[in-house]
């Protein structure tokens, strides 16, 4: 039996980017626009992601037919905010040959000698596929600015280069879908704690994480001037209050389906003469 | 509660390629070693999945502590055999970050210029990684073959520079596991009978898949002639039965449960001091 629980407003409406945005007044805990609990949330993701699956299954048919349409998904998070669950859990759900995963690394020495959007450029999605980016180049507005890597006068420029980058992606087909996973600095003071405790889990800790968590301040920050500088029309800049995990799969799954419900897909008819295909199977 | 059915004697030894192995003489609609129906086998896969998930999972932490082992499953098949099930029903219950899909079309103009594995080598798993080829280096020796694109002494030669390959990449920490998905032309009728009667399959109907249909005894036959030269004890070849779909996927599954759990795995201890971090955390 279908759920009778399900989002009440879009999470398009409820969570997008808009002026007067202040990432401060969050509550990281919230569930906004879900009507269940956590046991329900297990059944509609469930229930959703058959609809997720049908509907990246049509973006993908149609690009065998000439479309170029594609989705792209930005996740973009402080560590342990469940990046990684997002794209097991959400993505996963969905036919693997339809989908184009990126996890963006440190830049190697060949990627540190061109402009930051080359790397970028080169695994974008294909027509038909769903493209994830586990990290993105909104890490050289991020991280950069937090440890000062970059000036203002560079990050101003970055800034601009990506609505440019992200205008003509959009333009020629691609929702872009940009996520912040939002947690608070006491959830990923648990979920480390719970990494170091767990043999099964603690290969995922770095030392790394510790340090960055110390700039948490500096983050929240870089993340709100980004905002400001990068949530547009034609690419806005979703955040998904990610303290509960089930809210942020379901949210994410829904702004994901909701960008595909809006591209009007349908089912390809075919490029041959139906009738002259049923007579050659039958004589094969 | 868990499945009482299963296999009884492991797909490696039931299914691989051995000297003397006669193509002609495989049941396609039979499924060895499995005691159950279809509806036990459904139930089968998914508690099996999730061994898979964890093999997956220690493959790829492993992977971050300096381990070079992978894993490449190669798809082989008729039209409509089912590899693209495989890739959704098996492999899509891995988690998508450990998994490296490449379908391998009709080469390019720049594929084309170089010898037949140059496009290949470049999308081999890197390490920790569970890699899938829906076609392959193979198509060189199987479409090549049936068609007359090379001669018999540029066919030897492929042959052998396959085995030469896949013996490096084993050497490299790799496991080679290639599947033939073998079904009746009988199926086949069926299955393209059923795209085009379904207006959702429709798309996946090329007209160019009829054709080939007509050389299905050649198809054979450079089949047969691949395993003969190219089973080795390094890279077996696997023959899955596979007009039950069930039971191809259940077999693929445990023949990839059975490649991981061959490379006795385990999860990484980290490469910091637990006590020492701990600390951190607790004052961060």
């Amino acid at each position: 039996m279908a759920s009778k629980h399900g989002f009440k407003k879009s999470p398009r409406t409820l969570l997008a980017v808009g002026q007067d945005f202040v990432l401060d007044r969050v509550d990281t805990s919230a569930a906004p626009g879900f009507s269940g609990k956590k046991r329900d949330a297990e059944q509609v993701l469930s229930e959703r992601a058959r609809q997720l699956g049908v509907l990246q299954e049509q973006l993908f048919a149609e690009s065998k037919f000439g479309s170029t349409k594609s989705v792209l998904l930005v996740l973009q998070a402080m560590d342990t905010a469940g990046k990684g669950g997002i794209v097991s859990h959400v993505v996963g759900a969905v036919d693997p040959q339809g989908v184009q995963l990126h996890a963006f690394k440190a830049p190697t020495d060949e990627e540190k000698q061109h402009d930051f959007l080359w790397r970028i450029t080169k695994e974008l999605p294909r027509e038909g596929m769903l493209g994830v980016f586990d990290r993105s180049h909104y890490e050289d507005v991020l991280i950069h600015r937090v440890h000062d890597w970059a000036d203002e006068t560079e990050l101003e420029r970055r800034y601009q280069a990506i609505n440019d980058f992200e205008a003509g992606l959009v333009a020629n087909g691609t929702a872009v879908i940009k996520v912040m996973l939002h947690i608070s600095p006491e959830t990923q003071k648990e979920r480390l704690s719970a990494r170091l405790a767990d043999p099964v889990k603690r290969w995922k800790y770095s030392t790394g994480d510790l340090t960055e968590r110390g700039f948490w301040p500096q983050y929240m920050e870089a993340y709100q001037k980004a905002f400001d500088k990068t949530s547009t029309e034609v690419a806005p800049w979703y955040v998904v209050p990610a303290d509960k995990k089930w809210y942020a799969r379901l949210a994410v799954q829904e702004l994901l389906i909701d960008a595909l419900e809006n591209m009007k897909l349908r089912w390809p008819e075919g490029d041959f003469d139906l009738a002259t295909e049923k007579k050659r199977l039958a004589a094969s």
